[in-house]
């Protein structure tokens, strides 16, 4: 299916290419508007006119609202004003406001003039709210029905507005003041008497959120509670819309890719365009600024080399295993953080537990270094030998397996600690936790390895 | 509201430790069984026997269903047979089907025979699918009407299946041999005259998957097509269940934090307990595989140090700028990797698209190398003297500091391209991308580092 897919698409590329009108039409007919999206992205920016036209206005606007935002603007700017009224309006209404975020101040007036009073009235509403709250992602087009009708009236009533409504899957009941009562199924009007009161059957609101919630919070409380749509209110709990677990899924998505990329060091907000439509000069500008942070922390590892320089020269033997040590930290605090931190993102940790996560980590870690520092001390005893390396008169080489070994169990015990720390401390001061990334739990633990290697060489070697 | 929440809990945890009956069970009468998981979590096993108790049967086998897999056959266990009978009996059959996945063989056979015939024959079927697959996740509680059905015979055949059925967001419609012909909406027969024919109101399938396709492939059609319900097929397309939106949510987040740990070098299945209800030795089996190849792998980078004693003899000074080098590179690398790694779990990278990649990453590594190389160089021209390190008399600080740029430029450079490519090289071999993890990629950037840095000191320096 998803190869079929895959092949679809790129025969669609090649026939757009080709300018092959007929081709493109036959294959793009049964494209869903996500794939056509995604076809639209993948062609070069004349092409895509070409694309626009074929498809037709009225097909073309779901594929508009699939789009990512830097490339709204440009693409809703070739066609011709009627024709953007006619997209801008056959939009549902959560999808038009996400595309009217998404342009420049200008052109946002330009086209909410383009649209009828009141449509202009409910978005301009719409648009009050942040791009990150749940009221920014809401739809206000929801089946609603008052408390005091009868079944039968519900039905009229939902039977008129059925065009404008999304989805029937839940449908929500408010009082004369549209305050939340209840909800009740469609299932509940369609197989009950007609003339049964509609609050004889309203189901109590188990969850609700304010349109003023992050949206985040409004799509783990979708996944947690396994909803196909969350009612969002007001602060006198006024039914404004809702959130459906389709927006859930794009919002989620959007805060995984942002958590993975921050854990590595990368900046800024995810981009909703595509790995490849994404410019050098934007992801440079998103690389770039952690680079130079730890590039200059970095030179403080240098510093403890100087500091060490006569032990190293002394017994030179210990650079074959002094990057080892120092990396092992960083991967064992890499994947102390990593858990920690995705622990905390799936709210699985709270300020109280942190004594909980040292005491594992602190196991963790002497145990990861014990093993470590077995295998690899065995090691650093025979095969330097074997490999014809020298050591110093003074010293031998199982006093040279015993100082990596300590070493780098103790590195290893100390990074894993920090890694797991360093996200708890950071969320302690109102830090995102995200952005201890790996790469900066590296750089502060390459110092300490430095450090724990030269000392205990110093005092078991006595160099 | 998420505050309101974890204060709920904690209270109820408290209440549960003074085995106060009263308050516990009014504090948890209100709370979703998603939320009751969570605290039957975090309490003590003696306390979970007295929770399970005060909840009672009937509440409790919702709870079970949300919980981890390590947890379900000891919970399940401390009922009496004809409890675990009502549990299992009243559970949705996927949530059924997965409990019993989650048991010892021995287990799933004494409970499949506390089950009624019909019930036992259906489950044998679901277990028969692999966990991993869209069969296992399926639930065959779906409302289904036949396409020679009116509305009138389709409404009271839904009607007569309403308790056992789940959902009826979505209504499918099959032929005699159970072939699946199309869907229809509740609303389509509930607002539509009762002599109506169902073949005259269906619509077409645009999505379906095989039972035998991949879990994941299902949650994604779900996210990307916007779909509440997903329909399983068999190879002659004869409707077996559905994977609905909240089986997706559970899929994708499971996805999600796989590919995270991965990308820190944590191997193994990711446990479905939460972190601190993961046992030191299982943390410990899934970190220390990774962490011991690696530690193997680093001692490569020694093996350069080694070799290159004389040059890091003559200029002892290079030290101070060797670590940093290294760890630039591990970082790019990290980052590259990072963004290819989620580009292709998105979906959004072909093979054919390595070229592209490669362009992209190559003119992003030339820029982000020559960006540190001009800022890490000045530093190297200036900092090293106002410091009174000291050089060899043959050699001036104007060299050092070149030496140092053109190193580190060169190593972000390589490093950048090598972490972009690693990732499509593993898919191209069959391998899991994810696994090329960032500590993987850091260990092999280090030892080209260490060559390239000693490599430019010695030609530009002369030592």
């Amino acid at each position: 299916m998803a190869e079929q897919l895959s092949e679809i698409l790129e025969r669609a590329e090649e026939a757009i290419e080709r300018r092959d009108e007929k081709l493109v039409r036959e294959l793009c007919e049964d494209l869903h508007h996500a794939d056509l999206a995604e076809l639209y992205e993948d062609i070069e920016p004349e092409e895509r006119v070409f694309l626009i036209r074929l498809l037709g206005v009225e097909k073309f606007s779901d594929v508009l609202a699939e789009l990512p935002d830097t490339l709204i603007e440009e693409t809703l700017d070739s066609f011709q004003p009627d024709q953007q009224r006619e997209i801008l309006d056959s939009l549902p209404d959560d999808d038009r406001v996400d595309i009217l975020q998404d342009v420049s101040d200008s052109k946002r007036r330009d086209y909410l003039e383009l649209l009828d009073e009141e449509t202009r009235k409910d978005t301009r509403t719409l648009l009050r709210y942040g791009e990150e709250t749940a009221g920014g992602r809401m739809t206000t087009q929801i089946g609603k029905i008052l408390a005091k009708m009868t079944v039968k009236e519900a039905i009229d009533h939902l039977r008129g507005e059925l065009d404008s409504t999304g989805t029937l899957a839940r449908i929500f009941v408010v009082d004369e003041e549209n305050k939340l009562i209840g909800k009740i199924r469609l299932r509940d009007l369609a197989f009950n008497a007609w003339d049964v009161a509609v609050q004889d059957l309203v189901q109590d609101i188990d969850h609700s959120i304010l349109a003023t919630a992050d949206q985040e919070d409004a799509a783990k409380m979708i996944s947690r509670y396994d909803m196909l749509i969350l009612p969002i209110v007001d602060e006198s709990n006024r039914l404004l819309g809702v959130i459906t677990a389709d927006d859930a899924f794009e919002i989620l998505e959007e805060e995984s890719t942002e958590d993975i990329e921050k854990g590595a060091g990368i900046s800024g907000d995810q981009s909703e365009e595509t790995y490849l439509n994404t410019s050098v000069a934007s992801h440079f500008k998103r690389r770039c600024g952690w680079l130079v942070i730890l590039a200059f922390l970095a030179i403080l590892s240098g510093f403890v080399m100087m500091r060490f320089e006569h032990t190293l020269m002394e017994v030179y033997l210990l650079s074959l295993f002094l990057p080892m040590v120092v990396a092992a930290g960083g991967n064992t605090g890499g994947q102390a953080s990593t858990m920690v931190i995705r622990a905390m993102a799936l709210g699985e940790l709270d300020p109280e537990d942190t004594r909980r996560v040292a005491w594992k980590e602190m196991r963790l870690g002497l145990l990861l270094g014990a093993l470590l520092a077995v295998i690899i001390g065995i090691f650093a005893v025979f095969a330097p030998p074997a490999l014809q390396f020298t050591l110093p008169d003074e010293v031998n080489f199982t006093q040279f397996g015993v100082t990596v070994a300590i070493a780098l169990g103790a590195q290893v015990a100390t990074s894993t600690l920090i890694g797991a720390l360093l996200p708890i401390g950071a969320r302690a001061i109102k830090m995102d936790p995200a952005v201890i990334a790996a790469p900066a739990i590296t750089t502060i633990v390459d110092v300490s390895g430095m450090v724990i290697y030269f000392t205990v060489a110093r005092s078991i070697l006595g160099v």
